[in-house]
């Protein structure tokens, strides 16, 4: 075999997790924003996959000192930020066509309200913005939501085959960890983080106001009600695993369990993954995740 | 060498981290009990460990039903649970002298204040019981409490040797992920619960309103601030880690940084461990962490 | 805005992470099989996600019984064990058009040779077979197989731009914790085992033997050297973080480092992502990852 | 209440998790010395507690940097090189009374041979150096080493009680990840990392070669069989993770399984700890683990 029958296929490169935290502090009342940055880029790279020719090559290490450059004039909403920095990376470098930026955003609340003491609270809010030049696109999302009904979750009537031995239920509790992207319509946007909030709520009433005959059925009716409620954005993914929880049989010690005393299991887990999406929607290409 | 010069010393066994999950559906209005559960027994356990003779041992699968089967009747609040749980195995077991059982709580909060509804909260709840056959030590606690305050601390006047680079600061970020645990007087408490989040508070008041010239100063009015409020407590341990927010040198690119860009490092960290104990009070022996 | 607009995207469901320990006694000489192993099923299901009619779900109850089941009559290599649950999904189940079967298999060394015993070892085999009622296309791979050359890598005559600070360097430590994936050109193997064995040494050995002036470099000669040497690979990824080595400043102490004492960083790293590809080779599809 | 009757407790601080790597380059055939080090100091340091005078504190950021320098002159064995670092940090800073060194080395082993190419194995070796100015204890031991039977496990013979369920078994998995502490008589030992494999060896070998009626005769057997080896050793503690692998009913599948399929559960697992010391050893105080 010789070498000319193989080739460079897709590649991309960056630096990824750079840890951030902005304080604002105009005014007495500072802000926190604490982020982690992951960058990626593409475009004409073959030289350094080749030849270790690095010409074309935007260090990794240049990555990272321009989020930290660029938070010096303020972060704002994460979404505009990555914005900002997708753009720049591309619209700069010769080589680079293409830039996707990650961030994730903790969570950071006010002890007692006071101007400069946080605490930091549960749930991981997201953006992925990719930029080839042209358009860009915006994914805004949340992960580590970790949601639980203990009632109004029932799951019967499924296909069975010779290894099936489920028993089918009508009351059982419904547990999951979310993940999900929503995707943006337009990269212009004036309140990303209205928009987010807004999202993450009907997630959340989607999820406990869904009389569930299967996890399958809260998916679709918590992308759909998002979709219903926010016209800027185009699609809804949901990864959601589903979080057993067996009742114990405590029949040996002359216990009945009506419902109350369960086994929280770790692996292995359902996950149910899907898409909602508004009809003539563009693609999303390569934007996701 | 013979056998006979070497013998037995410190032992104990259990089942780590049952993960039990108690629903109360008393009336329309559900309330999640969310626990991992970890039991050691320790007693004349010499014969299985000598010869394989487990005629004394209780099976750690046993401990794992217990508590199951204990939370038929209620869980209740955690300290009152493990107590529960160590007086059962050590007064029912002949073999077993003592017990001790870990429970974490995990944090639910209901989705816009529905009945069957709940989201996951940040922080741990934690609740450690020993008891020997006569006396009980019941020390309660918190993990996983990430605080940050963006100024009112300062690090200065430290001593210097040959190794030392650090400059001096007079305003930084300080920030830390608490474990804390608390030791209770007595065996008895009307109110663990309030107890626990009367704790909570104080920490977090203390850690919010200590102008803090080292992290040692903080976590010392963390613990002072608790024992002053709350009688029945006798000794507070806590261990911080120091989770350093550097400020990023942007002066490469013409950019000033006055306290607002900072890099959150992972490792190395600082790590501060202390305990705060008000005089006169029993010693704890063995029933810490 | 009215339902009719919103439709089900992309969907896929199944039992992920179900931990099978298979032990062959054939024999005196026992053989320990470990697995981690993850079934996604896709097909016609939208009536689950629409109206909770789950006529068409299999469970993932059953998935997970069916991989136990199926264990019975032996496992074998990861690759054949994937392809049998695959084709078993989507032939016997009338609305399963696509099953997707992903394995991590941990290795396990005897102690001493001894017939029953024995010790983890380092590195996960992958597999991931997708299936779609017709054709079946197979991927192999590793993931944490961590690796570093102490010398031999370099880094210079990279693209400068304003925020540029990282310095040349003709000798620097390269690490890193190889994910890899390579995909058959055809779904039967006569020897899945040694075309695993002789791709992850020519990993190790073309990582260690490329003089490098780029992660990029190594990446590619990586790739390259898998796909010269196995004709039955049509495609190598390769997912590389760079795990930066930084040499520490002793000059404080009066100290030279000639490339001696390093601080090994966790964040921000360096990401290398990139794809070896035959050419002529079919296009992979959903199979990846 | 006032001030007065609170009062600080033990407390320590230091720098933790440290990682140096270093190189020895001396000839062509390099050596990798791969470490996570924690320091951790206690002695007179009530003034930064109780005022924030900071005088006597030695900054971590001095611990971290004094590693980092001490590794200039070479590491060597880890034991040796915990027990530097302790003895200057009493030795040299006046309030210092105590240093606690906690050193963790990875393993790596070379690509076939190659003089500086690197895979990263399996398990920790660890070293604790506790040192009061006067004496020095030392502690080695193992982390994260995972070993499985296929056979010679039992467990039957046990106390029943209403709680029990658990079917007697004569043949089981047995698996733990073993965490194994080992004390030393002395603070000088000729051949620390000839000490070091052997220790590990015996553990293994009694690990695979004691018939197992229980889990506790394994541990007392491994800790015995290094004692009895190993002269330079007073004391032996182990942590014993008992992971369960339960053996899956196929019966509903018209499956026989005799021994050969098994479920590897998660949470929760048996823990079994203990020690095993040689009678007349100087008790350990505060240097375990």
């Amino acid at each position: 075999m010789t070498d000319q029958d193989i080739r460079l296929g897709d590649n991309q490169y960056g630096k990824a997790e750079t840890r951030l935290v902005r304080v604002d502090r105009g005014g007495d009342r500072h802000v926190v924003t604490d982020l982690n940055v992951s960058t990626a880029l593409a475009g004409d790279l073959s030289a350094t996959h080749l030849t270790g020719d690095n010409a074309g090559v935007l260090p990794t290490d240049t990555q990272k000192n321009t989020v930290y450059a660029f938070a010096r004039d303020g972060v704002g909403e994460i979404e505009a930020f990555a914005l900002r920095l997708a753009r720049h990376f591309v619209d700069s470098t010769p080589t680079i066509h293409r830039a996707r930026v990650k961030i994730e955003q903790y969570r950071w609340e006010r002890i007692g309200d006071r101007d400069h003491s946080f605490v930091r609270g549960a749930g991981t809010r997201t953006a992925t913005v990719t930029y080839d030049g042209t358009a860009a696109t915006v994914v805004s999302g949340v992960d580590d939501l970790v949601l639980m009904n203990t009632t109004g979750s029932e799951f019967h009537g499924f296909h069975n085959d010779e290894y099936t031995t489920l028993p089918e239920t009508h009351d059982r509790i419904l547990a999951t960890a979310v993940s999900a992207r929503w995707r943006h319509g337009a990269a212009e946007n004036a309140d990303w983080t209205g928009s987010h909030h807004t999202a993450c709520r009907h997630l959340l009433d989607a999820f406990a106001d869904t009389h569930s005959l299967s996890l399958q059925q809260t998916l679709y009716a918590m992308g759909e009600q998002v979709l219903r409620h926010r016209d800027e954005l185009v699609e809804v993914r949901l990864s959601l695993p589903n979080k057993h929880h067996f009742l114990v049989d405590l029949s040996p010690f002359e216990l009945d369990n009506p419902g109350e005393v369960f086994f929280a299991a770790d692996r292995p887990y359902g996950l149910i993954e899907g898409s909602v999406v508004r009809d003539g929607a563009p693609d999303a290409g390569l934007a996701w995740w």
